[in-house]
């Protein structure tokens, strides 16, 4: 089972992460925990440029075609691998955050992001993929306190509330893939709508 | 006036390009002299990951997505502006080298290659390519005393014999574009052919 979590700047992503991959290990499943940008050694090379405020000058088609350079890695040294293992897949961020940053965030067209994917990701997509909803004002609020910001979070509301609508509008074309969890509450009452996505996949492995 | 300049290991580019450059400037040319991958701060970074040892489990799939990750922020952020001010471009490869070293090379279909250059590259395109063509064991014995391979030079013989082959093809598909250098010559030999080749850009800039 391959397992993404999506949602924008301050959603609780890292927290939950952590949360859910406690229950899925003590639910005795062989898990891989990975991220993006990054999960690779050329993946985190990558992910160190384009996260880099002095690199602002990006094009967004050059983040486009690196964010997707670093997932094609990603997919045939870690994600593959542990799927044909019989492994699960737990990965902070996938094909989705394309759509929505590179996508909606920055432009680029739908169908050239559908176009990448076709052929970077070799077939591979998450089964079940939950999405941190929160109002950009919140989760700006919230990531507020973590020191500097990095490229793509030093941009402005209107970019974040583009990011946001996209994630949602893919929730709602694929709603067997997606559960949209309510970011605004406790991380207890996150995890548990987390855990109560996930269990449908636990029976379907046994 | 857009120059590139393509062609194996140890096939001259190097000194080719130095005697051209001069030449062009020499005639009262104002020429921007840059390189694949690199000429930018995002290409020198994906250049050096690009051609580190250390990378050698990088997909076919990334390090194409990475050599148009360059090349879409090197056209977008010094090709197209010194063209539009009316300046000349002389350029170490350019998308040409991707259809020989990714397509060739690596075997990375040609649909997908001009699938990305059509919009990577911005309809940007060579006026006239020089192609630096010499057998594969003649450049490669004149690149053996240059110190420690990068991860590209590291290839077996027959991949640059795929490269080759796939430079001559496009030489031979785009006649009009494509200049042929006998690179076994001299470097007098090599720069005065190429003086020859971009003589009629002269001509035409006037």
């Amino acid at each position: 089972m391959f397992i993404s979590l999506e949602g924008g700047e301050g959603a609780g992503k890292s927290t939950l992460l952590a949360g859910l991959r406690d229950h899925l290990v003590g639910r005795g499943i062989d898990l891989v925990q990975t991220r993006e940008p990054g999960g690779t050694p050329l993946g985190e090379a990558l992910r160190a440029i384009l996260l880099d405020p002095a690199m602002r000058g990006m094009s967004a088609e050059s983040e486009l075609l690196m964010m997707f350079a670093s997932r094609a890695q990603l997919v045939r040294e870690c994600i593959a691998p542990a799927l044909v293992a019989g492994r699960w897949v737990l990965c902070d961020r996938f094909a989705d955050a394309s759509y929505a940053y590179q996508g909606g965030g920055r432009g680029q067209p739908v169908e050239r992001i559908a176009g990448l994917e076709a052929w970077a990701c070799a077939g591979i997509a998450p089964d079940l993929t939950l999405l941190l909803d929160l109002p950009v004002a919140d989760g700006r609020a919230r990531a507020a306190g973590r020191g500097e910001a990095d490229r793509i979070e030093s941009e402005a509301d209107a970019f974040f509330e583009r990011v946001r609508a996209t994630y949602r509008a893919r929730a709602v074309a694929e709603p067997n893939r997606f559960r949209v969890l309510d970011a605004s509450g406790t991380p207890e009452q996150v995890l548990a709508a987390a855990i109560a996505a996930v269990t449908p996949l636990l029976e379907r492995d046994r």
